[in-house]
């Protein structure tokens, strides 16, 4: 699906001469407060990464640029300019980079826009290590940075960190600035060169604007996306789907006049928009009836809205209220304080339900919203987010259930903004954000504090029933496996199910997440089909960034492989023994004590060595885990110098010749 | 009386030829799961300054020097000699500095003791910013550092760093080090010179053995003490105090073996010991019973020792039991894994509960433990912590209402591990912590989040009933208040309360705790009693760590000043609106739009300039509003450069200037 939307996308944008598309943006949404979270995919980086590449692999495929953004770690809009993401490189490597490296080692998009904040204290614009060691050298990127507009500081800089193309022009102040940096020898020539080649390179790459698009085929495409996006988050009392010749009312003025996309930078001229409300008056066989419940834009009468919805709630079967976020309430640019709703929704939402027979709630909201104060008082929950221009249509065919809902939660819907993970360090202050939450993002950081929340990560219900059975996990080598699986469908309706497979582990040196989405995949089932899924789980399924090795090690152990409804519901787990890694740590005398003691090269030694009787003393079995205990952290050197044990300094210079042998031996 | 303690402390040092006490410890306790929390006071940075402060000026005018230690922010034992504490300067300022430097600065200690860890990434004990420019330029610390036993790595880098003596001798190897390092000129000769004088400064400084020193005394000091410390947390249904008629049980193998003291270094030989058991058959006119419990290493039959002490609580009116850790379960040199008390002691607590008709739990542990699994089953819990030579004694007392509880909790009693903010980071990985919960330590983060505990930091129950009126908060500078407020015993018994003053505000640009501690008292009251009690709250219970301006800052606004039973229960407060710091900020041209446009100085000026009509264009009243959220965080020259948006470089320049001007005349 995200291929297809990519595709029409690239279609559109080259029917209108559009050479690079300024998307997609695949940064975290670390809080559910970040502004510009409508624009994201996830609090997780594989769906992210998976996502983002199928539609860079689509837009491209019609000869369209994209522009995978905002590199890196632009996870708020709160001085979006200035602040210094303070964060751990392991945190980078498993959490904010994964979905740009999955987008550029697969999907190979024509450019890459750098972000405006600093990492660690250096701007994005500026940053060596990101734009030019990381995407270029280990990931082989080998298209374009673009600035986000206004991202450069100095253009010199830039251009040195690996920075190609400026935007937007600044009437040439930079270009003088560069020449007079390559003059003055403070910047090289041959990188003016390289990165003048790679702009070339690009300019030589978009196609010209050629054919036009069907415009009721990507309308067509909208609606079907919607339809597979809405989640529907509860379903109580068989509220939904709606019979076709039920009294429904809508109430809320976004069944009319919808919210269907985001403020500033992404926002697009739709070429055809469906409300929900003509939408549903064109499925039901009644009559339906519609008040526009509470004022959009702070003015108005809000109790004289609200009673005039009452009195039309009162009167059908069914009322759908149709809440949410205003354009207002969020955009790019700054970040919402609050998850709740609009206080005249919540009352609205409250009175609607005190009278009417059934209440269905319809949301539509950039990010994720609080559900309470009127949760439990209501039926059902369908929660759209920005569907776009096809969004009134397709929620009319999943209330009527012309559509079965089958999206699932890309991010949490927590109880309390208190709770989520990043609360405390969200969005920082006097220039700096501490990702102080490191790897424990979202349903990473909830699962494993157990902490309750609304609906999990993972979460949404279908008109139909699956069943899972017949989990079956399989090693295929050191570090990889094969999980299958078995899905039916048990209910009378066709549907959609996303299977959902979790990795967790307590293996390595590292705090692992309680568990982390590892592979993912939809399946259409008839009513009464069975189907076996087979998942591949890659080396990075199990790895963890070690800072020590700079790199990915799997460690040997145990990985329990869960099977979810969620990220909370595990519906069938298997167990798989891994060799992983054969790790030799360097040795070196500052290395602690029990580091050597544990080492599989010098360990060994050095017990024998410990083990072997003082004149006229008796060996000590205990005396090492008592030693290790008190001075285990200790660097061996002044254990040994400082500290007088007993241990010859010219066995540690042989064992860490050894060690650093074996470790060679290994890594070759 | 932590004064009195410190007095006593150094007449036994003294009698017995001890020049310097390394102690007392002043780290906070940042997770209850640290190793040597027993050894330190609080997870509040004024509490425990203000007793360490105490203890220090008791015992130096004794003539013993204190070495107040571990300095600094060596709050954990996995990784001690090594590990990285990654912590931002504001969370140094505020939490883990102020104890160290309210003991440096009011009771000149003869040494302070640098820690084993890393503080971002250089080791405390080669770090020149902690051990120079903070302790002796900033703070005026005029005595020697010591090293923690095996602290030193490199004894030049860390005399070049302050560091003047490293413990233990290590045969004169750093010693010839430092001369290599001086003829090399790697070292310059006079910080040898300087840090020599120290050291004989105070080798002339010790005063030599002298007196003898009163056990007895000493033993009742240490009585009162335990009986001042320890904290009745909760009695339901009037169990106690116990009358001296009833017929009472003791369980549990602490009453007969004290748990009394922590192991490792702390530890000291007493000069006598009481045991509960011993001291409450003195005071009750009834047989007490004894059964040991549970066994407290491991060994032994679980169930036998259960079993016997249910039939001895079924014929008593109340049973005592006393749980707590043994020695095993904690020690300097490893952190705790769990909050848990020994399996064996629940299943004890649970089933003594469930035959005798009252159940009172007397504590023994170093650090916190959880109380979930049996509290909502017992009638009173007496928390002890570890209560010293004259604590047995001290429970007895307190037991029987000879002495009236008036301990309150030092630190949070969690409902869950996982709730301690600390948590997802503690005790780090590879090398490294990151204080990733900044200020939000303990009670701070806990009050902040909303997250319901156990027992607040705070609580502490009595036999008798305050009564706290009259709250009266008075300005008495731009950044300084009065508190006063009228206390009264209203309840049938003398006894102890503690005022305990905390101040709540959101002034600044930084996130402030909910509130934070920052004044309190102890007031003795005889029944009926009442007092009116005056606290000052200097500058510092108002100010904020300013990174920015690399100083303290009162920020202009209203502070909430809240008197509470405990860290959650404010039971009254006012607010009180302060001037505050008169603060004009640095511009520069890489200064954000935001800040140009709210500048004191810069701000008018813009706001004139801007609304001066272009040619041909009608002057926007709303451009501001809107151009600040969008590019409200961009530094002014790109805003003005790069972006063209319509503002003379020159204005800009003179407003730096007139900004810098107005800075030095605040200052000045």
């Amino acid at each position: 699906m995200a291929e297809r939307v990519g595709a029409a996308v690239g279609r559109e944008a080259r029917a209108q001469g559009v050479h690079v598309v300024l998307g997609p943006g695949v940064n975290i949404k670390r809080s559910p407060l970040g502004g510009r979270n409508f624009e994201y995919y996830s609090e997780d980086p594989l769906l992210t990464g998976v996502l983002a590449a199928a539609h860079v692999r689509g837009q491209q495929a019609q000869g369209v640029g994209a522009s995978v953004k905002h590199f890196a770690a632009n996870n708020q809009e709160t001085d979006r300019m200035q602040v210094s993401v303070d964060v751990d490189e392991r945190t980078l490597r498993e959490i904010y980079l994964p979905a740009f490296e999955r987008v550029v080692t697969e999907a190979r998009p024509a450019t890459v826009m750098c972000a405006y904040n600093r990492i660690n204290g250096v701007f994005a614009s500026e940053n060596h290590w990101l734009l030019t060691e990381l995407l270029r050298d280990q990931w082989g990127f080998e298209g374009v940075v673009v600035s986000d507009w206004g991202a450069v500081d100095d253009r010199p800089a830039a251009l040195a960190a690996g920075l190609d193309l400026q935007m937007p022009g600044d009437g040439g102040a930079g270009d003088r600035r560069v020449v007079e940096a390559v003059r003055s020898g403070e910047l090289d020539e041959s990188v003016v060169d390289t990165s003048a080649r790679r702009v070339a390179a690009l300019a030589a790459l978009v196609a010209e604007p050629a054919g036009g698009f069907d415009v009721e085929a990507h309308h067509a495409l909208a609606r079907e996306l919607a339809a597979e996006c809405a989640v529907l988050l509860r379903n109580e009392r068989g509220a939904l789907p709606l019979a076709p010749g039920a009294r429904v009312a809508l109430v809320g003025e976004f069944a009319r006049t919808p919210r269907y996309q985001g403020g500033g930078s992404s926002n697009v001229n739709p070429t055809r928009l469906d409300t929900a409300l003509e939408a549903v008056r064109a499925l039901s066989r009644a009559d339906v009836a519609f008040a526009p419940g509470f004022p959009t834009d702070g003015s108005g009468d809000a109790a004289a809205l609200r009673d005039e919805a009452v009195a039309v709630a009162r009167d059908a079967e069914v009322t759908v209220v149709f809440a949410g976020l205003g354009a207002a309430d969020e955009s790019e640019g700054f970040d919402r304080a609050t998850l709740d709703l609009p206080a005249a929704q919540v009352e609205l939402i409250r009175a609607v339900a005190a009278v009417s027979p059934r209440t269905v709630v319809v949301l539509s909201n950039g990010g994720v919203v609080s559900l309470e104060g009127w949760h439990d008082e209501v039926d059902a929950v369908l929660e759209g987010f920005l569907l776009g221009q096809g969004g009134g249509a397709a929620v009319a065919d999943l209330l009527y259930g012309v559509a079965n809902p089958s999206g699932h939660l890309a991010e949490t819907v927590p109880l309390r903004l208190e709770d989520t993970p990043s609360f405390l360090n969200f969005p920082g202050e006097q220039g700096h954000v501490r990702y102080g939450e490191g790897v424990m993002v979202g349903y990473r950081g909830l699962t494993t504090l157990g902490r309750p929340v609304r609906y999990p990560f993972g979460h949404g219900l279908s008109y139909t029933a699956f069943d899972t059975t017949d989990l079956r996990v399989v090693a295929t080598g050191s570090d990889t496996a094969t999980v299958s699986v078995t899905v039916a469908n048990t209910g009378d309706r066709a549907g959609k199910h996303v299977v959902q497979v979790y990795v967790a582990t307590t293996a390595g040196p590292v705090r692992r997440p309680a568990r982390e989405l590892r592979a993912f995949t939809k399946v259409a089932l008839a009513p009464g089909e069975r189907r076996t899924v087979s998942l591949g789980l890659d080396r990075r399924a199990f790895a963890y960034w070690d800072v020590r090795e700079d790199g990915w090690v799997v460690a040997p152990g145990e990985y329990t492989v869960q099977v979810g409804a969620s990220a909370v519901d595990v519906v069938a787990e298997a167990v798989v023994s891994l060799a992983g890694d054969d790790l030799v740590r360097e040795l070196t005398l500052a290395s602690p004590v029990a580091e050597w003691f544990t080492h599989p090269v010098a360990g060994p030694v050095l017990a024998e060595e410990l083990a072997r009787p003082s004149d006229g003393e008796e060996p000590r079995p205990g005396l090492q885990e008592e030693m290790l205990q008190m001075v285990g952290s200790m660097p061996m050197r002044r254990f040994v110098v400082d500290m007088g044990a007993d241990i010859p300094v010219h066995l540690l210079e042989r064992l860490v010749h050894e060690a650093a042998r074996a470790r060679a031996d290994r890594v070759g």
